[in-house]
């Protein structure tokens, strides 16, 4: 970070002076990121060639949007509005996936780096919501915390899922001519 | 990404025709990712107020050194010279923990948030790393997944001390007021 933008930082973020206030940045931080979220879902399942694939996508498209219907549920309850903070980090792992997606590749070798990029995401996420549950608990938000563990327990399954994917299917289809005689 | 990067984006990203491909595209953002953390962590550990957090940040230095070491192992098993792409998904993770780093906040919540960065940073590893110890097993390069199998359990104890320090400290710190009388 550049000394200006450090000094920006200063007066853009708020100040932190409890763990109610850094919960409520954490917050912040998972709605904008869910929000990149359910813009760039539709276009990895756009880019994905495995059927299979594509269903995982879209199919968690529809989870994100109640992902971000919960932790709107949270703001509420925290007697905050929902509002985002730009989370860069997942602006870069956006940025990931676009250029796994503008990359020439074989199809199935795309599919596999599309999952590789996916899983990125999800573990992000599954970092950024343990640490809130972890919080929302620790101050006694007990029903924000049961909602913030449902999404994290979403977030792992599909992870999870992916890795299925990959194994079973994915991986195998993107490397062909070792498909017959597998090395394990 | 807009278009004339996209454009660059065909140009500077090799054409990924392989599993074999798509691997060394994994390690070479690992590689990234790590050299870019050796030099953030020196700067988490100066902005961390917990000696036990501090010490944690500075012991997980000596292992990145390490897992870079393993990643130029791992390149020359695939026969590859070591060499990074830009991981736009640690720039954005770094600028997060900078981000913390230049907030204005409470020390002990601070602490709090800057192990909650650090988590992030974790899991991204934990994906990436998991992702490349199994492209590298499917390919049968088993010395390679054994190296890279070696990094992600270091990947995700690191993360489970983070948790401890946390969950033990941490948090009731950053909750003083509160932490006489446990919410759970």
């Amino acid at each position: 970070m550049q000394p200006r933008e450090e000094i920006m930082a200063l007066f853009s973020n708020p100040s932190l002076e409890s763990l109610d206030d850094l919960l409520v940045d954490q917050l912040r931080d998972l709605y904008d990121a869910e929000s990149r979220l359910t813009k760039a879902l539709p276009k990895m399942a756009d880019a994905a060639t495995s059927a299979e694939l594509k269903n995982a996508f879209n199919g968690h498209l529809q989870q994100t949007k109640t992902h971000v219907r919960r932790l709107e549920e949270v703001f509420g309850i925290l007697g905050e509005s929902p509002k985002g903070t730009t989370c860069e980090a997942m602006k870069g792992l956006v940025k990931e996936g676009e250029s796994m997606m503008a990359t020439q590749a074989d199809a199935n070798v795309k599919d596999a780096g599309l999952i590789a990029a996916a899983q990125r995401v999800e573990h992000y996420e599954m970092a950024g919501y343990g640490t809130a549950r972890t919080f929302a608990q620790h101050l006694g938000y007990l029903e924000g915390a049961r909602l913030l563990q449902l999404t994290l327990d979403e977030e792992g399954a599909a992870n999870k899922n992916l890795t299925r994917i990959a194994e079973t299917s994915v991986n195998w289809k993107a490397s062909e001519p070792l498909a017959s005689t597998p090395p394990m």
